[in-house]
Parts: C-alpha cells; sequence; structure tokens
C-alpha cells in the first residue's frame, strides 16, 4: 500500500490552501506551485516548499503538465492533487502522472474519460437504468412521428436541431396545437444554419432545479453518497449560492438520487471524490445530467453536514484505503450554505472586476468558514477566476443557517473591489429562497440592481467610525450628554456611537 | 411572553463579540459599554450603539451595576447579557436589573445565591441524593472517631483543619498506620494557626479529573443537559484546555452525570445557562463540586458536538421561551477542543505578559473557530483578563480535533507578546493527553519549559519569507537550480522556499 509524505498542489488560491491544510493535519509534506503572478499568495507561504512554474496565463504556468511532473520527480513528491479546475479532469495529465510513477489524488484516467464526453457518459451508464431527461435518442426527420415521440413524452417540449449548438434550431413548444408552427420554425432555422433538418425532440423542464449527489468511491469496489448539494442560484451558468442538503427533498427521492448516484460511479469503475448533477423538475423527477471527476467547489457544504473531511478521504483513498466509514454511518446533520464572493459587479451585469483589496476583513464566530486564497491589501490578478472566497456558515437548522450567512455577509468587509456578497444578501433575504420554492431561473425571476441595498462601502464605514470617535472624545467634556439618535448620518451610513460619563 | 429588542453586553472582548453575533442573528439590537482603555477594541465597533462607561480598572466601569441599569433604561434596552466574570454571579446586581424592569439573560437572583455558596449550595442539593466527596458533615475532635470515620471513608484521606484555608493545617494521610502522626501534626498546626484543633476528614483524591456537565433550563421546569467538558489540563488552578466528549467517560456514567447535574439544577430552580462541575477520580466516580450560573468561556466545545447555539438558547429562554428541544433530540457529534490563547509566558511560569500584538494572524478553514476580541496592532490592556482568544477545533473524533488545533496553532501566527500556544501545542503533542490518561496534576507531572519546542517567532518567519523571496528574485536568471535543501536556516527558523524556471 503507497503511503503519501509529500504532496504537490496543482492549483492556486483557496483551494490550494484547503488542500495544505488537510496535508499538514496528516502529516503530509506540501509543495506549492506558482505563477509569477501569484508570486505573493498565501498559498505560496503556507506551503513547506514553494516552485515558480511560470508566468501568466496559465497555459504557460498551471496547465503545464510536464513540467509539474518533473517538479515532482526532483523534489521526491508522492502524489498530485489537482484541485478543481486546470488539469483536474485532464486524462492525458492524469495517465502521465501514474506512468511516471506518481499517484494521483482523484479517480483514473479511464473514468475522466468516461465521463468527460456526454454522451459516452449516457452510455456507459445506460446500463443501471438512470433516469435521463425523456427524449428521442436518435434524430426525427418525420413530422408525424416527432409529433407522437412530443405526446409520449409529455409537453412542453423541446425541438433541437441535431447539427445544432448556441441555441440555433431550438424551440420550446407549450403544447400539440402549436407543434406544427414550432417544428417548422425549427427545420427551416435547422436548414438556414447547419444545412441539415434533422431534430431531436426532449422533455422541457420549466422550472428546472440543478442538484448534485457527493459521491466517494475507494480501489476497493466500495461507493458511497454524501446526499446532495443544492446549487440553482446561477449567474452566467455558474453556481453562486449552494446548500445542503436540500430544501425540498423528501427522504424518499434523496435516497433514489444517492442509489442512482452510486449507480452512475459503479457505471465508470468510479473512486476518488466525484460529483452526479441532476436537473429536477416541479415535481420532483430527477434526470441524470454528467458526473464532474473531481473535488467541487461546493465541498464544504457537505462537509458540515456529514462531518466527513473530503479532501482527507481523498488522500487515503488514493493511497489505497477503504473509505473510512459506512452508507449506513453518516446522516445529514444541520444544514451549510455556501456563497462565493466573487471579484464581480452584481450592479452591472456580473462583469468581473479588477482591483486591490483595500479592507479585507473575514467573518469569524460559531458557524462560520472562510475558505480563501487573499488578504488584505493584495491585487486580484485578472488571468484567473473571479472568486476571492468561499463564505460557508452552518446551522442547526437551514433557518439558523441563513440568519448566520446574512450576519456574516455583513461583517465581511471587502473594500476596493465590487463583489457577489450584496447579491448573496439579496438572494438569503429573498422570499422565494427562504421557502426554498427556487429554480436556476432565479436571477431572470426577481433579480435586478435596483433591489440591492445601498450598502455602506468599507472605506465609507472606516470613515464613519474615524468621525464617531473624535465626537465621541469631543464630548467627554459634557459628562450628561445621552445621544441616542444618529451622530452623522449620510445616505450610505450612519454613526451611532454614544457617548456616557 | 417579553420580546426582546435591544440587548446591553455587560462585558468586554471576545464574549462581548460572541454574544452579539448571535443577537444578531436574532435580529436583536446591541449596545456595547467600554471602559477608557477598551476604546478601540472591536466589541464596540461591532455593536449597534456603544457606550463609555468610565476609565479602567473594572471597579470603575464594567461592575457599575446601577451605571449599566441607567444606560439600559435611556437607550430603551430590553435585556442585559452579563457574560462571564465581572456582574454575571452577582445576585444583587440581577435583583436590580428585574427590578428596573429589564431582562436579565441568565438564572434568578435566588438560583445565583443558592449556588453562589459551598455549604449552602451542598444544603440545596442534598435531598437530591448527589455524590459528594466524602467526607466527615461536622467537625471531629476525638482521635478515635476520626480515625474510625477514616477507614469507612477509605484511604487516602484528607485532614483539614475546620476553621483552616489557605492549606494550613491539611495533611493527606496515606494509610491507617500514618494516621496518628498527621493528625498530631494537622491538629498543632491548626491550634497554632487558628486557635481550634477540631478537623474535618475528607476522601483524598489522588488523580482529580476536572469534569462539567453543561445544563439548560427555562422558566417552566423544563431542564436538560448538554453533555460533558473535560477541563483538566489547568495552570494556577485556571483551564487551559478544554474538550467535549471525555476521552474516558463510558456512556453508562456520562448519563448518571447528566442526570446528577439535571438536578442540582432542578434543586435550585434554574434557568438559563448553567455548568455543574464535578471531581471525578481514577475509578470514575465522581463528586458534586459547585454550579456556575453563568455563560462559561469553554461553551463553544459544548456548541460545536451538540449544533446547539447556547447564546441564541439563553435570550430564548429569557424571554419565556420553554427550549427548543428535548433531551432526546440531542445527541454528541465529533469532538470538539478549545485552548486558551493568553497573553502569558509558558517559559516563565505562566506569568501574564503585556505588549502589542504586532502580528495577529488568525488560522482559518475546515472544523476551526477563532473567538476573540483582538485585533493586529492593539494593545493588550493590562487591567483584565489575558486571554487573547480562543482557538477551538472540532472533528469527526478525537484524533481529527487534536490533528486540526496541531495545524490551527501552527498557523496562528502572533507576534509582540507572549502566548500559551506553544504550551498548548505541547500539550496536544504528549502522549498523556492523546491517551485521554491524564487529570489536573498534568502540568506538574509532565511540563517543564524546557520541553516547548524552539518555536519560530513570527516576526522572524516573516522576515525568512522576505528573504527567501530574495533569493527567488535574484535565482530567476538561473533557470535549470533546483534547490531542495534550505535556502537559509537558524536555530529558529529555515527557508525551504525553491525555485524553478
Amino acid at each position: 500500500m503507497p503511503k503519501i509524505n509529500k504532496i504537490l498542489i496543482a492549483n492556486r488560491g483557496e483551494i490550494a490552501l484547503r488542500i495544505m491544510r488537510t496535508a499538514k493535519e496528516l502529516g503530509i509534506q506540501t509543495v506549492a506551485i506558482f505563477s509569477e503572478a501569484d508570486r505573493n499568495s498565501p498559498h505560496v507561504r503556507f506551503a513547506d516548499e514553494a516552485v515558480c512554474i511560470g508566468p501568466p496565463p496559465s497555459n504557460q504556468s498551471y496547465l503545464l503538465g510536464d513540467k509539474i511532473i518533473e517538479i515532482c520527480k526532483n523534489l521526491h513528491v508522492d502524489a498530485i492533487h489537482p484541485g478543481y479546475g486546470f488539469l483536474s479532469e485532464n486524462a492525458t495529465f492524469c495517465r502521465k502522472v501514474i506512468e511516471a510513477g506518481l499517484i494521483f489524488i482523484g479517480p483514473s484516467p479511464e473514468s475522466i474519460e468516461l465521463m468527460g464526453d456526454k454522451l459516452t457518459s449516457k452510455h456507459t451508464v445506460a446500463k443501471y437504468n438512470i433516469p435521463m431527461v425523456p427524449g428521442t435518442p436518435d434524430a426525427v426527420t418525420d413530422r408525424a412521428i416527432a409529433k407522437e415521440k412530443s405526446l409520449e413524452i409529455g409537453y412542453p417540449v423541446l425541438i433541437k436541431a441535431s447539427a445544432g449548438g448556441g441555441g440555433k434550431g431550438m424551440r420550446v413548444v407549450e403544447n400539440e396545437d402549436d407543434f406544427d408552427e414550432q417544428m417548422d420554425r425549427a427545420v427551416s432555422e435547422a436548414i438556414t444554419s447547419f444545412g441539415n433538418g434533422s431534430v431531436f425532440i426532449e422533455k422541457y423542464i420549466t422550472a428546472p432545479k440543478h442538484i448534485e449527489i457527493q459521491v466517494l468511491g475507494d480501489q476497493h469496489g466500495n461507493v458511497v453518497h454524501l446526499f446532495e448539494r443544492e446549487c440553482s442560484i446561477q449567474r452566467r451558468h455558474q453556481k453562486v449560492v449552494e446548500e445542503a442538503p436540500s430544501a425540498v427533498l423528501t427522504p424518499e427521492i434523496r435516497e433514489a438520487m444517492g442509489r442512482c448516484a452510486v449507480d452512475v460511479a459503479k457505471a465508470c469503475n468510479y473512486y476518488g471524490a466525484g460529483t452526479v448533477e441532476f436537473i429536477v423538475d416541479e415535481k420532483l423527477d430527477f434526470y441524470f445530467l454528467e458526473m464532474n471527476t473531481r473535488l467541487q467547489v461546493e465541498h464544504p457544504v457537505t462537509e458540515l453536514i456529514t462531518g466527513i473531511d473530503l479532501v482527507k478521504e481523498m488522500i487515503r483513498i488514493a493511497e489505497g484505503e477503504c473509505i473510512s466509514f459506512k452508507q449506513e454511518d453518516i446522516h445529514i446533520q444541520g444544514h451549510a450554505i455556501e456563497i462565493r464572493v466573487c471579484a464581480e459587479d452584481p450592479r452591472n451585469n456580473f462583469l468581473p472586476d479588477v482591483g486591490t483589496l483595500n479592507t479585507y476583513v473575514r467573518p469569524e464566530g460559531n458557524g462560520v468558514r472562510v475558505d480563501d486564497g487573499f488578504e488584505e491589501g493584495m491585487a486580484i490578478p485578472i488571468f484567473y477566476d473571479p472568486m476571492i472566497a468561499k463564505l460557508i456558515t452552518y446551522g442547526k437548522n437551514r433557518e439558523e443557517a441563513i440568519a448566520k450567512m446574512i450576519r456574516a455577509i455583513d461583517e465581511f468587509k471587502i473594500s476596493g473591489i465590487q463583489t457577489t456578497l450584496p447579491f448573496c444578501k439579496f438572494v438569503m433575504q429573498h422570499e422565494a429562497f427562504i421557502s426554498g420554492n427556487f429554480d436556476t431561473r432565479f436571477i431572470s425571476l426577481y433579480y435586478s440592481p435596483e433591489l440591492l441595498d445601498e450598502l455602506p462601502d468599507a472605506e465609507e464605514e472606516l470613515l464613519a467610525a474615524a468621525l464617531a470617535n473624535f465626537l465621541i472624545e469631543n464630548k467627554k467634556n459634557n459628562p450628561t450628554v445621552i445621544t441616542n439618535s444618529p451622530i452623522v448620518e449620510s445616505s450610505n451610513w450612519k454613526v451611532n456611537r454614544l457617548t456616557y460619563r
């Protein structure tokens, strides 16, 4: 059984720190790699050793698989943890790592390949009777057959050009009466755009929820699931708020989805940590979307409700050990929510923002976890993902986790850059989110920038505090005054400091 | 049912922040009080309103109960949370708060009084058959009776002058043969010191463990316990490391102690959060010591293993609500350890240290909670308790909580002041602690300052990092060099930074 003594983390930022923390807890040495743009990043200082791998962008540094393997050999590294993104789902890299005699902390290259392609993955899981979005398996050209299939599937349906992409040749049909007209349009658009009029018919999910199941497999064929994560709040098809458990799943559906996810993992002989993504409709029918063969950004919510350190399990599994627990040993305890604090302007279509973290004060206290890779005074490099931090709260129940999240957002002081924090606070306070009755359309249905609080900028708050202090000093000589109304107030802030002597 | 809209926290530092965080999560306004020495403390800025109550020391500020009540009236405060220390166990203050029409977030003044005195408290709980350290209820003067009682109690016994104190007239008797000699000495010392030769005989607990039970009561007569905290690692009779659950209690003893603690609370009609302290001997027989009628410093470990926010329960109970759960609803989940990071020098008999927090970087990540009231650059005032922060870690089991604590201690960067961090790391790595086989004699049995690691000072680490950076820059022009040995090394630190380009 190979024993890992030194891990190279082929990643940057919060996930590099996250992995290093667990490695340290296991007594494993850590090697960081960093691009020239990340020279001053905490993940560089946190590691036992750190190697500059090249300049930004990533294809000249973090994506240089061969160079990373060479570094491992030179530094007597035993194993590589790829984190997420970058090389984490690159089967060729994974294979080269193994061929170099190193341990890849993740699945086999075969699993990555099988699940890396939508069609291959659906074919792979076919024998397990995994629910898919109902539709025609092959392209249809005959109108009568198409209409018949649509009735079978049930309206609304989606007509998709078989050669299509980018929404071209795609039509939603609400009911049978509209079928002919929409079919005509789809076919003519398909012919014009792709020179091919054949189409697929698929069930159209009106109010889709994105719910995924965390799975863990080991190299001895054991697979367990760690329940679901609800990730429907998305902007630009990217998750921004995640939680576990889902507010709407019944125990029966949870179990069915869990079993289904385990089957998907077994279908590709999966080991390591992986995520099986489902689309869930209003009736809570669920359909397999895809499997992500890596650790996910939102894994902390699962860690909080199960007490399982997923990175620790990944490392132990990579060493050849069995999963440290059985399915029946783990239960959902409490509720966890994660928000992604990104350098984006929620008042301006979530456009990425760049700049320097002039103020950066993390929230603290009971039930609050911050996973980040930045410090006050650092610049956010333009080359990478705009995520600054993940803020995760944990409570006895969902209500408590939401209350803690609002408190923690208020406590998180960031200035110098626009972030998704005000948007996330908006979500936490929105009735649809609070009720659990929401889906991936949340932003288009409910959000507009005018609805954001006039949030005080952290710099203005500091100014206000200094002013208040000055006023307190001044009032020292007037011992009977008690001021209960704001001392200073602007449209964005007010000073409520009081003196009493 | 009175509803609390605004709370004044009659305390400072970490516990003031701790209480305010929960208040904010409940949508309750907060008022801080602060002494002139605490003007720049985070708890002042964190509150919605803050009032300067006077200069240090505490008897001119934090202990001015009447002034605090006056502030409450002027600011339309509904309730006072006293935290721990200061006025928290002052029955007179508690009574005045209630007489002023305010809510005291804690027990009744009668409960405080009953439990505030050792003799009264033992008398109060007598009818509940609570185990006490075996001994003579009254003073003994007759030697034959004393000897008979000692045999009954079982050796070793302690002979204590009934008028004694401070260890005078106190003798440990190991066996019957030594009885006469030790009795002679005790009586003669007692006569010399106090003019009274009568003594008590009590069982001497050779290897005492300090284990306490957290209880919660409401105003409707419901009382539950939240399991135990093991607090045996102490310096100068003050706790420095606490954990939950205990590593040695059996489920049966845990349940018996829990029931016993509930009985103690019922005996004094207790409501709010309280702690029943026990002394536990090697055979795990337990004896009632006293009850603390307030929130304890070490309450977070209980919060982590039960998922219950104790401050939230206290506030709801003070509003007249029932406890939000039943005894059978709560179970121990995982393991939590707290260390007290105090401004004390563990290399110099734990003498308090004063100075400025030149570096103050908190540990972060999965399973780490820091409750504190300081920031980088702040001075530690000499007037108050030397505790800077509480560092709490949580893991699936005790081994994981210890590993996380060692990692978190390494990550906690404090310079400018000596702290208990290196001592706490020593504890975490000591075989007796790891095995769970330790008691209140831990420091006297195992600790001496020479055993502490030569820990690098945070300032030296920063210097090393800067130096490493300089060397990396220099090596940029020499692209083939890989350095695997330390670049720079001193007795206290080494620089392991590498370059590879």
